[in-house]
């Protein structure tokens, strides 16, 4: 396996050249039009690239693979170019493989709840072709316009309806991929029971393109909710959160599809930075729930209204709002997918995807808020996140009045201080993003040695080459 | 690898007495009472053993299994032996592992949604340490007042709740296993998201005990369901019944929870062999739904009632009954857990368990009873199963008057030319109860060779030596 992908050596022109032959000019990208494969969007990374090639069917995949595959040549398979930890970008000597132009909506099936779709099918586009047959696809992410299927399923993205739908890998029934052997496996199972060996897609599903390029896939389709409710709540503190979200699933029979923390801290950053918000309720409180029930059936209101209505008997909330229309909705939604960008506005952040067990996360957020003021004392930590899933988005801020990069320096420390309490908790350092480039010294650092073992077991038998998006994840 | 369990040597006196060692007295079972471990409770399969042991820890299973793998000794996991394909009955050379000691309920978490169990625990237990924190564990199989969390785990066990809740696959947060090697993984982890590399777990289980022993897991608990509906409808056919599914889902938002098909077969052999059953509708149909509803939430009964009389006005069902308390609940579900009781009471059937996609489901039985009568003409077809998850336990019995094993000789030709059909809608050959011993061949024959070489790849990666439960599977 090649243990730094850095040094491999260039494909030969002959071997370049046998790879334009099976796409074609039209699936070569020219040099001068490479930056936007090349660029990660945050511009954190920037990669290199003997040639760039975009396959129109799965057959061109298999044979680029089967080349590259006799010719020991690295890939890095590329989807949306959406990816938070740097994994879709190649380092030097891979091939790169963008799969936007397999974009074929291959099957909807109502009946089966089931959409086969091509690698390169936007999310967007997923989630239409859903809708066009009165079914929801629930995955949902704030890439979703650009992001590709074939990205999703490799990083298992997560998002705002997970608490009721779960994550990609809770929302795939089939799969296609092609092997780094150059052979195409055909897994495209429709079946929601199948019993007869190993469930192979799931090392594909957060596998980061480091065992094969997966190119279709089928997706499980839901009911389509024709009643949403949007509530804005004010509460006291995370614990009282948590506890809020146990009354809103027992009380409503788990109908909550988003519940979403934030702190006070951020609501004003949103106020302070984004143009035409205000805040929902009447009063400043110390945190914000914003959750999102949703029904096919009547009666949702009155149910969310009971709810709401016990809870403020027990003091679970000190006040709250329900949307009343779809235009309140999306303007209480606006505050909770603002923050990011208001925290950007505000300063120069350290960003942390992390997860604990829903019920340790008041503690987490004690033990990591000290920590972080020991280390970097009147430091800001706009927290917010999925808490139904346990996950935070755990940004730390300069003091206020401070340099917008006064951190810059002890940032790398603050991680580490950051993931020893996420150890003490048994939790995740990365809850959605995955491991890419980013993190891959940290998994080596933190996970046990059993678990890696396996891991790299796993990869040299799936891939004994180790020319699958070499330096990533592992 | 061991490629016939069977050609195995006993392992010597000297290391059996370390394993016994390791368990003490307590730990080993007597040769005079080791018939139940190694008979399959139909008596389809009778293993040998050289030792049975009953560990208490899972400290006691990694020192027993290190023994195994340092001196080659190849080991058979045991849950609370209701497998139905053998996976749990030893060869001859293999130490039975039974894991009825580790019995712990060791953790539960009302606020997480979490269950952390030992793998000796039985299913019933489980679910009345979920109902007791008023939660609900939603797996529900016929032998759960015996079977274990391990086994359920290890064979991926479905159930009459797959449709709302997913198999067991679905319900797993976290797992602990001991190893080939004999190291213990703690992957003991109560998180909803986690992207930090190949999700192991997902390896185990479905794994048939093939990789390693899985000694613990977190299962995904969920809101206690307060209101329950039952229906039992008599249908034209099952194209009738899928579409009735759909318009069920969509007017409830997904609160059927079961969805089960009978033919009218069925019933008449129920009808005839169970003491006090009755035919809940007035008139013979050829078909029958029986759907359970359930809801956190008040109106449910409101919101069934409102979809039955749309499904009566589209002519999707010709009766309905709505169960009008739990006594008459559960006379309508007694007469769908006798038909098993109720085709053995009739003859010696020959027993298949295959999946299709849920839109493919009438076209399946179309072509599978053409295929039956042309092999066997006359023969009885008592077709029934979980429709929301396509999976029909599909049974041949002989023709009316015929001697009760009449098939016997050609009993092998029509399982063949069933999973022929099967074969045909890309569906699956063991939609539940696993490959074991008894598909081991069948699957070897079926399934892709791309796939059945992944899968070899996965087990010489992880268990070398080929010492866990040899024989099965693969």
């Amino acid at each position: 396996m090649s243990i730094d992908a850095r040094l491999r050596a260039l494909p030969s022109a002959e071997i370049l050249d046998q790879i334009r032959g099976v796409v074609g000019p039209k699936g070569v990208v020219a040099a001068d039009a490479a930056v936007p494969y090349l660029t990660e969007w945050r511009r954190r990374w920037r990669g290199e690239t003997p040639l760039i090639v975009v396959p129109a069917s799965v057959e061109e995949v298999a044979r680029i693979v089967a080349i590259c595959a006799s010719n020991g040549v690295a890939i890095t398979p590329q989807g949306g170019n959406t990816g938070l930890v740097g994994g879709q970008i190649p380092f030097g000597s891979e091939v790169l493989l963008s799969m936007k132009r397999l974009n074929r909506i291959r099957d909807v099936s109502p009946l089966d709840n089931t959409l086969t779709v091509d690698a390169g099918v936007t999310l967007a586009e997923a989630q239409g072709a859903a809708r066009d047959a009165k079914r929801l696809f629930p995955l949902s992410i704030g890439s979703e316009g650009s992001c590709q299927i074939g990205g999703v399923i490799s990083t298992n993205a997560g998002g705002v309806n997970v608490l009721r739908y779960g994550n990609t890998r809770d929302l795939v029934l089939g799969l296609e991929a092609v092997l780094p052997s150059g052979e195409i496996w055909n897994g495209l199972k429709r079946l929601r029971k199948d019993n007869t060996g190993y469930d192979l897609k799931q090392l594909f599903i957060g596998g980061e393109g480091t065992l094969g390029v997966v190119t279709g896939a089928v997706l499980k389709l839901f009911p389509l909710p024709t009643e949403f409710v949007t509530v804005f709540a004010g509460v006291r503190d995370p614990s009282a959160a948590v506890t809020l979200l146990s009354l809103a699933q027992t009380a409503t029979g788990g109908l909550a599809s988003s519940f979403e923390l934030l702190s006070r801290l951020c609501l004003d950053l949103v106020l302070a930075h984004i143009p035409s918000t205000r805040d929902p309720l009447d009063a400043p409180h110390p945190w914000y729930v914003l959750a999102e029930f949703s029904s096919g059936a009547a009666g949702l209101r009155e149910t969310v209204e009971t709810f709401l209505a016990s809870a403020l008997a027990k003091g679970l909330i000190e006040d709250a709002a329900l949307a009343e229309n779809q235009t309140q909705s999306k303007s209480f939604w606006r505050l909770r997918h603002s923050i990011a960008e208001a925290i950007a506005a505000e300063g120069a952040a350290a960003h942390h995807d992390v997860s604990v067990a829903t019920a340790d996360l008041p503690r987490f957020l004690m033990k990591a808020d000290a920590a972080v003021a020991k280390l970097a004392p009147g430091a800001r930590i706009p927290a917010f996140g999925h808490i139904g899933d346990g996950n935070v988005h755990y940004d730390v801020l300069p003091p206020k009045g401070a340099q917008r990069d006064a951190l810059s320096p002890i940032e790398e420390a603050i991680e580490q201080r950051i993931y020893d309490v996420i150890a003490e908790f048994q939790g995740s350092i990365s809850a959605e993003h995955g491991v890419g480039r980013q993190r891959k010294d940290d998994i080596a650092k933190r996970k046990s040695s059993v678990e890696l073992s396996m891991m790299r077991a796993i990869k040299k038998a799936l891939d004994p080459q180790g020319i699958m998006n070499p330096g990533k994840m592992l």
